[in-house]
This record gives structure tokens, C-alpha cells and sequence, in this order.
């Protein structure tokens, strides 16, 4: 059994501990933070091992009654893989800490993919992070768009894609911290970064991005034109993206007409936190005009990279060499489907 | 000179009232609508005469003390031409009364194509419209996508464009009254219907358009992938843009990071409302790669249609044969570049 410890107990950090916890082919070792608050009461409640990344988080953790069963530097040795979570930046100093501990590590899609010189999204490259030291899951709109273009991709479909990103102002939990209200705010390069990332794991996609963010916490949503290869029916595009198990194909004309409806839909599934890891597409409004196709998804941006940073671990670690067996695996754990 | 009626005193009818005050060859003749409110004392202030729609208007008018000079029979009497901005929808019946009483009539976007059976972008067809009995001044949206394409297909450039149209949700005065927050909500249809409305006025353009709408009501944004004719410069496609004197193009290094700027900056002007007319594109966000066009503005869905409609009162009534002079002569009397 696999110790696989987490660093940075944040939005994405608390769920990955999560949901490590709930495969049978790895364990928690623990969880390392500097928060010693009500953030990191979550971690208390569900009894995991806390680490402490500072001595002055230590004496913080301690003074609130926190029990702290050590520093970063033994958990990590405790450990046979570290997922780091913690904010954007932070993990390139981490990852100097990794090498010299010698230990396998994952990091997301804040950092930059030189960093580890592999990017992970389980549907397309799963088999090329066997067995390697280090690898970047990459962000959630990264993911999802390597998820529907790689199923487009590999049914013979797909010329280009130009896509329109309409992001989410900031994560819910940190909105009173600061956001943006009654405007839209475009990234200030067109393409995007978010197209080139997607050729970080996938050299062959040709994909062009524009992002802008909007005045809302609930998730992404994204507009896509495709050019395709042949002329196809809908029918045929529709199974194409239902070889994903991690496309969900919605309907408008069922009420899901929006972010907000289809958080509470989440919600009512009984998710935690509402997570939605799949790629919610709508089916209906989906347009195939000659070669061209459109059709708008939404991304949950806390949800989205949790079950491919399980299927990284395993990959990483080499539990599963099979891409499918592990994606199902985590699928089953998570209430995928 | 030519007398002209406003027919619906709202968002648009105010500022088409305002701007025919500023013309030195046409004259308002009256406003004409059903409120008795605040909204109505913008009139008063301006001296404009008021007409009342219903018997019950002219009731409530006088009871707020407001001199009703008649009802829309005796405006239309005194009017050579109508400009109907009334509430979707409504203009429909108010068609019957314009054929009756046989004047000329404009109406605004909401309306159908069908109603008067011509389309009106004044860069693009003024010429077209040149003595009709009616048009219709395209939405704002439609409006900023014609004036946009127009330019690009005089230079030789445009092959076919496809847009994503970020639209606010709501108009700021009305935003108490019902909007979205904290949410995106995609149209039903992909293509959204602007598309095929651009077409109304140029069947040649081949555009296709999605939208969602955004909770800010400040402006719509639009981001569009044009396919070009040839591969050409940054240098050649600005100085297609620049020929339309109604596009003004803006830069993201100088701080117009978002709607909100933007609209601060009009009000800066001095604009009343802070109106912006232009089209605001990013010049330094727009990007070519290969034979592809990229590029981003903002559009004043309050005021973009104002000058048009300047343009069609003067095309429908043939008091200016030439286009240019029209588009002209109502940008300088609104303060346009």
C-alpha cells in the first residue's frame, strides 16, 4: 500500500486527502499546512495526520489545540508520493525539498510544466507518466479541454479548435477577499495560455484560446468552434464524447440553463461540496453547421483535476498500468457515472 | 426641416430624443409614452412636448402636473417621421397605426426583419434605405458585428467570422427589477440569433454567433475568430478598423483592462450616461495567427444604436443622399472621435 502524503491543505489539497482516503490501493499519510484556523479544523475532523510546513505554523497549530505529528520533512519521509496543492509559485521551492528527499511528486496546473517536464490528463497520456518521478496535472480548463478535444481526436474528428473561456471571477470560500463585480475582465493576451498548456500533454492539438473573467464563483463555461475533419452528424460527435466517462452530457431543455442550475443539481447528488469532476456539455445546444461544430460546457474548477490527480498517483507509482482500470477505479470511488 | 416623433420615452428613446435635439436638419417634433413618473420628468427638464399613448396616460400625466400636448395621433399628425422605441414587441402594433395614418416609421432591433422588410447599418446599406416608408435599426449587438465585418470585408480580408457574445444581463436602470448574479446563462440555440440578423442587412456575410449572458450590466463583450481571405499584417487589418470612423480602438496597456474602465473613461468625456457610440476594440489584444483573426471589444448596448438611428431618420427621409456625410454630421454633433 502506497503512503501518499498531501501538501497544501487548500480548495483542491483538502479534496485530493479526500479522496485519496477513499481508494483501497493507497493511503493518506498526511496532510501539511501552515493554516492553523478553522481551514484547517476540516483536517481535524476527519482525523487526518497533520504536518506542520513551518515551526511558527507548528507553535500556531498547537496553541489551538491541534495535534501535530510533525514537519514537512517527515511526512515526506513517511511517504512514497507527495501531491502538492499548495497556491501557485509556492511548489517550485517545494519541488527543491522533493528532489532532495528523494520522492515521487505531482503538482498542479499552477506551475509550469518545466517544472516536472510532464504533464498528466489520465484519458490522453496516463501511459507516459508510468513510473515517472514527477508530473503536473494540469489545470482545470486545460483538463477539460484536453477531455473533449481527446475524444474528438481520437474518433477522427478533429481539424482545430478555437475556444472562448469564460472564467469564474474567483474560488467561492475566498470571495470576500476579493473579486470582481458588474464587469468582465479579458486576460490580456489573446491566445490564452490555456491552449498552448493543452499542447503541454498533447503536442498534436491545434488549439486556440481566449479567456475572460466574469463576475461569478460557481465555475467556468466554455464556448468552443471545431473545425472538423469530415462532415459528421451530431449523432457521431455525440458518441464521441460519450467515450468519456468523465463528459457529462446535460440538457438545457431538462432546466440546466445555467452555472447555478447545475451546481444545485451537483448538490442534490450529494457531492461533497456539490464537486462536479465531469465536464457538464450540453447535448441539446450542440451544432454541427458544414464542417463546423459548436457546443458549450462548464467546468467546476475545485472538482474537475481531483479524479485525474488520483489516476496521476497511480500512474506515478505504478499500482495501475492500465489507464482504463485506473480511471474506472477512481470513477467508481468518486461517484462518477 | 423635418419634424421627428419619439414614440416610447425608455433607455433608447431618451437618447434618440436627446441626439435629434442636436441636429441642425431634423426637429423633435415630440415624445410620446404611457409613464407619469420619474422617468418622464427627464422630458419635462428638456422642454420636449409630451404626448400620452392612452387616455389613462394623459390622466396620470396631468395629475403629476405635466402639460400633455396631445395624444400620438396629433404627434404623428404634426410628424414626418416616427422613430418607435418602445418595448419589444409593442412596436408591432404600433406598426398598424404608423401604415394608417401613413407616416414614415423606424424601429429599433428587438423587433422582426419582417416588419418593415428592410435592415439598417448605416456604414454598411445606407444607401439601401435611402426614401423608404420604414426600417429597422439592427440590436446593438448586430450592430457592432456589422460595422465590424463591414469593414473587414471592404479591405478583402473577411472569409467568415465566428463569434461568442458575452452579453449583460440586464439594463443598470432596470437591474432592481430582475437580473442574474453570481451565475452565466448560455441561449438556448447555438447559432444565437445574431448571426442571421446580421445577415438581414448583408446576406453576403457568412457569421455565426453564440451567447450567454453575464450578471454585469454595464456592456456586452464580444470575442471573435475571423477566418481571413489571405494572410495579412496586424498593420493591414487596424487600418481596416480605422476606416470606420465608429470603431475606436482602445489599448489594454493603457489600463482598459475591463467593461468598467471603459465606461469610466466615457463618463470622463463627459458623455451623457457616459455613452459610448464606438464599438471599443483591444488593438493591442487582437492577434493574428496563420490566416486566423482574433480580437475582442465592448459594446454600449444603451448607446451604439443612437448615431445609426441619427443615420436611418436621415437616409429614410432624404434630407442627406450620401452616407458619409450622414455618418459624419451625427458623429460630430455626438462628440465621435
Amino acid at each position: 500500500m502506497k503512503n501518499i502524503a498531501v501538501i497544501g491543505y487548500g480548495v483542491i489539497g483538502k479534496r485530493v486527502a479526500d479522496a485519496i482516503s477513499k481508494q483501497d490501493d493507497m493511503k493518506l499519510s498526511g496532510v501539511c499546512d501552515i493554516i492553523s484556523d478553522w481551514r484547517i479544523q476540516n483536517a481535524v475532523r476527519k482525523e487526518y495526520d497533520i504536518y506542520a510546513a513551518t515551526p511558527e505554523a507548528a507553535d500556531n497549530m498547537k496553541a489551538e489545540g491541534i495535534t501535530v505529528k510533525g514537519n514537512m520533512q517527515l511526512l515526506i519521509e513517511k511517504s512514497d508520493l507527495v501531491v502538492d496543492c499548495t497556491p501557485k509559485k509556492i511548489a517550485e521551492q517545494n519541488v527543491i525539498i522533493y528532489k532532495t528527499q528523494n520522492i515521487k511528486f505531482i503538482l498542479q496546473g499552477g506551475e509550469k510544466h518545466e517544472t516536472t517536464n510532464h504533464s498528466f490528463s489520465a484519458e490522453n497520456n496516463y501511459q507516459s507518466a508510468l513510473n515517472l518521478e514527477a508530473t503536473r496535472v494540469v489545470s482545470c480548463n486545460t483538463t477539460s479541454i484536453l477531455r473533449t478535444l481527446t475524444t474528438l481526436k481520437k474518433a477522427g474528428l478533429l481539424e482545430y479548435a478555437r475556444g472562448t473561456l469564460l472564467r469564474r471571477a474567483t474560488d467561492p470560500w475566498e470571495s470576500h477577499l476579493g473579486g470582481i463585480m458588474n464587469t468582465m475582465v479579458p486576460e490580456r493576451e489573446i491566445p490564452s495560455h490555456q491552449g498552448p498548456d493543452a499542447k503541454s500533454v498533447d503536442p498534436d492539438l491545434d488549439v486556440i484560446t481566449s479567456a475572460v473573467k466574469v463576475p461569478e464563483t460557481l465555475s467556468h463555461m466554455h464556448y468552443w468552434n471545431v473545425k472538423l475533419k469530415k462532415n459528421t452528424t451530431k449523432e457521431e460527435v455525440l458518441k464521441a464524447f460519450k467515450t468519456s466517462s468523465r463528459i457529462k452530457l446535460i440538457r438545457y431543455d431538462q432546466g440546466l440553463v445555467s452555472n447555478n442550475t447545475i451546481k444545485e443539481m451537483f448538490l442534490d447528488m450529494g457531492r461533497p461540496w456539490g464537486d462536479m469532476y465531469e465536464v457538464a456539455l450540453w447535448e441539446d445546444m450542440l451544432k454541427i453547421v458544414g464542417d463546423e461544430l459548436f457546443y458549450a460546457y462548464v467546468v467546476d474548477n475545485q472538482a474537475i483535476v481531483i479524479p485525474e490527480t488520483i489516476d496521476a498517483i497511480r500512474a506515478l507509482t505504478g499500482i495501475e498500468t492500465d489507464a482504463l482500470k485506473s480511471i474506472t477505479k477512481t470513477n467508481i470511488s468518486l461517484g462518477i457515472n
